[in-house]
């Protein structure tokens, strides 16, 4: 993961994309490209979004790729880490919706 | 990240929620969890966005969690790992965006 | 329709929100409501959205409320009318995917 | 704005789409939608996107249109009318955000 981060930010100062990429600008990019991923799945029923072909596949696997870089760059300007965060953000969620005592 | 993803589906399974966890509507909870990252920053400035108080930070470590979880498990849904997805994408954009040469 | 802007453009006046309402911030802001609206949603089956309690109606009519206000206040913003805008995507759309022949 | 319902009914029905237009996929589809919305201005600062050339703004006049066209008929399934549920929103907004005395 801090490997992607470091990738990621050489990459946007080789381009010369950092006055860009305020914090504002990649939440509404992060919006656009989730907006992508949502696209494929509009006009299917529920079921028929579990089985998909190997090229819807591969589309999927690249708006993926998308969210995930700008989720990184956004969270990287507050020098947080998705993964860490999803933890702890399941810590919180787990008090919140206990599982039901067996 | 595997761990990640690992944990999410026994923490989904135990509270039988994989009925509704089809990929569309993780797409959609996708979708909605981004929102309530961009409401943070829907009225500032651009410059504004990257100097934020520490509750504002802990606000948006909570979303950037939220919307790593539903990433997680959605791409999760087709055996992929965002980690991965991440760094295939950015191959492709440094195809599609070569970095000038000094 | 031009009652509406109207009414939403002293609305913001009143407030001095007019700073705060660039073009960008509002579709920002358009982008949040909508996510209210899919929220509603996000969990129910196709044929289950079709029949809502009284309720849930009501919280539906609430949020289209907020986003016609945002979409109407950023069309008010380049002197366009959202039901013209329509009524032209229409006759694009009715070129693109032409009616079956009986 | 009846008049405008009733066009999109028709259009849907000449192309058998009722079935697909659930509730929840015009939710969907509304979502994305505004999102192509949200691209046009993603890297603009605030100012800047008040200022737009005519080949931005016929295109924000087109995503209006396709925005204005899903809210419509997602409407229309609860026989709701977006003029009206914004109007009955400003009251509410009006007693939420009540101007200050002059």
């Amino acid at each position: 993961m801090e490997n992607l981060q470091e990738s990621l930010r050489k990459f946007a100062a080789a381009r010369e994309w950092q006055p860009f990429h305020t914090p504002k600008n990649l939440a509404m990019a992060l919006s656009v490209e989730t907006a992508e991923l949502t696209e494929i799945f509009q006009w299917m029923e529920g079921e028929e979004s579990r089985r998909v072909d190997d090229s819807t596949r591969k589309h999927i696997a690249e708006e993926v790729g998308d969210v995930m870089i700008y989720l990184t760059m956004l969270a990287d300007k507050f020098d947080l880490n998705p993964l860490h965060c999803a933890r702890e953000k399941m810590l919180l969620n787990a008090v919140k919706y206990p599982a039901p005592k067996p």
